[in-house]
């Protein structure tokens, strides 16, 4: 057969489709909350999939994750204390725990049963950071946990599903939702979150950087081409307090080599200047939105 | 999301495809010979896919099994000794276990593997029929059998994988195998084969036709659609010796009654009539098919 | 580009989708009614495909307007005077007007712009019957025509586009449309309606069946595999009051030979059984169904 | 109908597609060298497509454009007098011809079909710059006109489409082109060439990059994230002889202020930050790469 026939078609709206050949299909459930595949595609081998949406390959997921990571807790002066928010696979988690400052890391993601497939089937994405003795795993809903949560943080890093209206993630990108973080921030801590794409959903992205340009007192936002998301995808960076986040090429470099472990195949110095130099298209965009998501009139993409 | 995402896209051509969407791939699988699956499509329910092509579906499969089976053994006086080649799923067996004169049914099919997967995932199809004691399942090359078989039977069943150039069951269309193939029937036997698609292959249905005419004494051919196989799919009959197999319609829907067990639920003597009356385009084209599938010169369909 | 790129993608449902490659776009309107478009499939040649629709093919037009028109008009004793509802294209004009008994042949459609269009690309389907003196056009919705028609013909013939909800023409499948219907049709005439797909939309076809029934007095099924429908289709066939409709396949050759000019290519005596004998599974629906398709609870396929 | 169903299906390889949804196709025709299309894509308006290639569309064609044109031409002194090999839609030519420096700008290009459905179709690519006194069109082969070629300009731009084995172009990538390409450049004049994606043929665009590295003294690249070509893409930048390309942020913004007609909507001296500094990953292929394009052993991507 010259032609493929076994297809993952993700929609990135009701007039465009990408689709991605699979090898073979590992598993595909259904969990309480979720439909959960993970598949080896011809382009980028074992993939994450949920809901029809590529979550993360074992081909590009350190872009993703590199980003997310390495430019909030570099910028930090001494990042010890991490909660994540979302994550289920085990790669942000992976990431924080490279860094040499981190003395605890907390991971609250609301399914079990996709830590417990990515335990089985991500390995290498996760390798082994679940069973790392400075990291706890936490079976809650963010909110619930945010609402709840007594202990203070250095950093927080959402790495949660698209806000979605319908479903229960379009509050974590909210104003409410960023003010009540806030009180589990240290002072000079900071927050960073994925901020859906702005190839294909460019009014959240702006949305989502705006209210939380409203609460916090330093905010940046950088982009990266995402291969397996077939296109940009935006991140929001932020501060509780006065951070000067400007550092020098050098610095980075210097610092990734002092504090991370192991070798960045992503971020460097060099790095840093594509991901936060926005193109002016862009930071027109950014700059001009007045939009701030509330829990009443929440910035979303739609389903 | 409203719009599937995870597809069976099967090409008839380079220029046309069908997509299926699947609900959920139970197993996926690469067995010595070829791809297995077995997945739960939107439309047809549990579905089996080989090398990209529906085997046959929950749905509609007995469209295809009754048409194989039934028209053959109702019109042999009291058929007992079945061979057949193919049919890895098991539903052809079932169907002539159906059949009260029948004492031996010899299935042989190349890949344990399927057979294996069949029993696992297929249970509707089988129905338990591998395990039936007038049944065996012998694993081995069509072909090797036919060349080193010694018994003779009174119906012999094609369920074989269409004839591709490049792979081996291209052969099992050919003057040299049906020519073969006669040693292992009994007088007043027949065989039956599918004959591929009129839709998409016409000139390898009529081929086919026209080869078995010319081996055989008596060749008969019928037509359905298969929804599953999104095309009207040939069959071609044919008998060793001089057989009458006029029948009536009340003299089939008699016959059902006394020689088969349980219900038919698409072939009975209406439906033979419409499957036995070849459209006047396909007629035509039958009539006048002048080649002769040779090991040499033989019919296929493209890859 | 070994890879086909310009496609029409046909949806039978939200799960179902068939690609056809598309060689050359000839033109690409939208009327004031709908979108309407001439292409030239590579399976198919030239094609008409109204709002996402093929409406018919180059390829096998044939199958469906005779289908549609003679086995209608030859089992009427002298099919004079024929009504046309729809069938812009002109291939169903084309057929009756062959028919050597037809004097009057009014077709009402409702877009004149698909008429111009078919005027203009596809000269392959009316052969000039436009223009022939026995015809005459009407450009109308065919329930206005209908409510004031004072004429009446020996046969109607519905050529329409297929009932959906939110469109017009779910109304001319209804009980209502069939009673007022009756008025235009002269004692011992006919109707013939296409029914939708048994394939794709079996409730719809065994309901317009079933409501047709319910209004004249004898009704008859037929079912034909049109490839570029890529399916079964449904017709079915009624008469004001009682017309003996058994016709042998000999009868029905020698009433081609005398009554049609030209040949024929996919309707004769033995096309005939294939048609009207419906297998098993289709014809327990038709029996079975008790709905009648009314303006308040009309009979419809999804959109 | 809710599903879209007139589709440009682009395959980046045998394992990739992209479904862009079709509003309607203006023209389609098929010159003596290629398919042309022009289509209103839903997402993307006005596009020209080739060969089932997106070649640019009116949503994003200025960010490939100004990339191609303005990096090139502020680092030159005083450009006077362009070359455009390719670039028939008009749109390099266009913001070629907003520098206040040029005088002159020929653009030769192969096929005057193409030229023809620009003037026709693309008034929005174009907006008359073909009309513009400075500009000569030629109708030639890149090859052929480059070797009888016995003017120079001050920047060349290649503006071609990618090196497919099996056509011309592929030609126009290798080191004997790039060689005989300076005998046309004045000293400290610079060329620019569209290097393929770095997301979908890596090794196509480090070759490129290193074989103009191996003949020109100064070569640069940048990348950019193009929506409509669904990935990122390559330019590669080189000067005959010793140029100082290094500029700051606010050198960039001052030229484009003093020596360009308009506004920019994309390049500016941050964006030029973020097409400049490559990402890591990328950096250490170019870096990396060893292979140069020749006639012999063309570096190509395939058909």
């Amino acid at each position: 057969m010259e032609f493929g026939w076994s297809w993952h078609i993700e929609w990135q709206s009701a007039y465009e489709f990408h689709g991605h050949h699979i090898d073979q299909v590992l598993e595909d459930i259904t969990t309480k909350y979720q439909r959960v595949m993970v598949a080896r595609l011809t382009r980028f081998g074992k993939s994450l999939i949920i809901d029809g949406k590529i979550q993360s390959t074992v081909f590009d997921e350190y872009i993703y994750h590199e980003t997310l990571v390495h430019p909030l807790l570099l910028s930090l002066r001494n990042p010890e204390r991490i909660l994540i928010l979302g994550g289920g696979e085990g790669a942000t988690l992976r990431e924080v725990l490279r860094h040499k400052t981190v003395k605890k890391a907390v991971m609250v993601d609301i399914d079990q049963a996709v830590i417990d497939f990515a335990r089985k089937h991500l390995t290498e994405w996760h390798r082994g950071s679940f069973d790392d003795p400075r990291a706890e795993i936490v079976i809650d809903d963010a909110l619930n946990f945010i609402q709840r949560n007594k202990e203070t943080f250095d950093a927080i890093i959402l790495d949660l599903t698209d806000p979605i209206m319908g479903n229960s993630s379009y509050k974590l990108y909210t104003r409410e939702f960023y003010e009540k973080l806030s009180n589990s921030i240290n002072e000079g801590g900071g927050i960073v979150t994925q901020a859906t794409s702005p190839s294909f959903s460019i009014d959240t992205f702006s949305g989502i950087y705006n209210t939380i340009r409203s609460v916090y007192h330093t905010t940046k936002a950088s982009i990266t081409y995402v291969p397996s998301f077939d296109g940009l995808w935006g991140f929001v960076y932020a501060y509780k307090g006065s951070v000067d986040t400007r550092m020098s090429s050098e610095t980075i470099n210097k610092l990734i080599e002092d504090r991370i472990n192991g070798k960045l195949r992503f971020y460097d110095g060099e790095t840093h200047s594509t991901l936060f130099n926005i193109p002016k298209n862009i930071r027109e965009k950014l700059s001009s939105e007045s939009r701030i998501s509330t829990e009443n009139n929440p910035v979303t993409v739609p389903a």
